[in-house]
């Protein structure tokens, strides 16, 4: 088994290598811009450690993570926007429309959501892509419940707007291992407590969201239980998943 | 064989009734604005009758012909926004961010192309999503080049802009129908021919383009030109291609 660290270097160097399509002639510029802007490649590692663990080469669900990250980084570009969070810097460096203007970072972020269906859509099944479909969809509805402040509640908007794609990084790995739909369930409820987690975790670090709900401590304790509640999602499913118990502990602990 | 007018109302049935994802929320509205603003839905017709010309029933062929339909709906919310074109008009109504502002104009054209490859995922195929993915990359590129001024020559551009998307037209339908890839070459090279016969009618019609640089006699001649041709490759397909053949003939005889 791989260990998440070098899940991570595979998935660098998969995306550091990525043939764009050379139909986007300058644009790749700017979409090569957004995806080399780094950031922690949760979303790939979860998605190669699980095809590892349900018995797989990582390798082989490269392009499926890939895809998965691809989508993440579209949701920043457009999300990045002066008319939507106006955020002028990503990471440390200029965001894609500070960078390259806002029509090109509104083409970039097309770019990179059908550059992510032109991978998910490299395997023999149609699943993967239909499952980053799903999750797409899902993202866009909770930004719009988000900047309508529209959300029926917190739990809702947190669920479309992180949990779907953390969701969708276990699932396309589902398919790319081949296991049978009437096996996916506790490999599913494991996903599904991912992007609560994560957003826990990111707000305790950012000082808002469930701080501002929760209070601080309240907050830690609710993140302690998600992660609780993966790691016995985890012990339900018939396969070596240290890997993925790992990636968990090392969310909950995240400093950064 | 239906005829282009039977074809049409299939679409516009199919469009008027398309559930979309439940997850897009109050997001789904704006989807429906742009979807419901009309257009000639001359792409998801020419896929309706190759996928009949080839053998099988319109009704089959119609998530794929939809699935090219949002994908030129996405591109037009897209291209309207202020960064890009600036148009505040389209067909005759506020374009959607005139009418819902620029975020959500910018997520509408997001959902627009994520429902897109959610239908044409829905077939046990992912061709049709390959041939989507690839068309919509060429458009992405295509725009680049034109807000860039930056098109190695007219052809590549206009190839780009608008030949891609009704060449994926035919292509999808021919997915849809198993046609086997050795025998979709006379088909692919009809494809090839439309998306020039449009691109120049539409700007005998709207006096630009193609009427700036070869003048209007100029420019009716290549229409002419490009609809024989369209009609010979047609001759090439052992198939009865008799209402394709009508679709060029109304095509380059469009008024408006």
């Amino acid at each position: 088994m791989h260990k998440p660290d070098e899940l991570r270097s595979l998935v660098e160097s998969y995306l550091g290598d990525l043939a764009l399509t050379p139909e986007l002639h300058g644009q790749a510029e700017a979409v090569r811009y957004a995806l080399t802007m780094g950031g922690k490649r949760v979303r790939p590692v979860i998605c190669l450690a699980t095809a590892e663990a349900a018995g797989v080469e990582p390798e082989r669900a490269l392009p499926a993570a890939a895809a998965v990250e691809l989508v993440h980084n579209f949701s920043l570009v457009h999300d990045d926007l002066p008319a939507l969070d106006n955020d002028s810097m990503r990471r440390g460096n200029p965001s894609v429309w500070a960078s390259h203007g806002e029509a090109i970072a509104i083409l970039a972020g097309d770019a990179l959501l059908a550059e992510a269906f032109r991978l998910a859509l490299s395997y023999p099944t149609p699943a993967v892509g239909r499952e980053l479909a799903q999750a797409t969809l899902g993202m866009i509805g909770g930004q719009y419940l988000d900047i309508t402040a529209t959300a029926p509640d917190e739990g809702t908007l947190h669920r479309l707007k992180t949990g779907c794609l953390f969701s969708a990084s276990v699932g396309v790995a589902l398919w790319v291992a081949d296991v049978p739909e009437r096996e996916q369930a506790p490999w599913r409820a494991f996903g599904d407590e991912l992007g609560l987690l994560f957003q826990i975790v990111d707000d305790v670090l950012d000082d808002d969201g469930y701080v501002l709900t929760h209070g601080a401590d309240g907050a830690r304790a609710l993140a302690d239980e998600a992660a609780d509640r993966a790691q016995s999602r985890l012990a339900d499913i018939p396969a070596d998943t240290s890997v993925l118990s790992e990636i968990v502990a090392v969310l909950a602990a995240r400093t950064f």
